[in-house]
């Protein structure tokens, strides 16, 4: 599947955060990463975010079926866009 | 259809993006907005964001073919729900 990460986290844990996210998927802009993950990559993901985090943090993952299931329309510059296919 | 924003902007414009967008959508946590939208408005949102961004920022747009779509899975706490339903 594909999935977007976005996060809203105290400023002392991004950096750690942004760590451990960019392992799995692809920073694409600020409090966002992007990447086609599998299931269990997921839950790993969401378990090493949840050592990390604080219960006043906020991470939303997006699920697409499928990279080609994904819609993204961008204005402005593209910081980066993901090259990263399983 | 359903529309993920997430923003990436100089900090000078974080407020204005904000305005425009929480005219079209529901802001849920710090960069991130979310809400159903018709494609006429998304349009509109767009030529709006155009007006108020610059070529550095950086603002892009998930889209989901409806709410019912959307698949959305969260860690810690839930900044703001989107109720907004047309």
């Amino acid at each position: 599947m594909y999935v977007v990460m976005v996060y809203d986290v105290g400023v002392e844990r991004v950096a750690r955060v942004l760590q451990v996210g960019r392992r799995y998927l692809t920073w694409v802009q600020n409090s966002v990463l992007e990447g086609e993950i599998s299931p269990a990559q997921l839950a790993r993901l969401k378990a090493e975010l949840k050592r990390v985090i604080e219960p006043t943090d906020a991470v939303r993952f997006y699920l697409f079926p499928s990279r080609e299931a994904l819609r993204v329309e961008t204005l402005g510059s593209s910081k980066n866009e993901p090259t990263q296919f399983l």
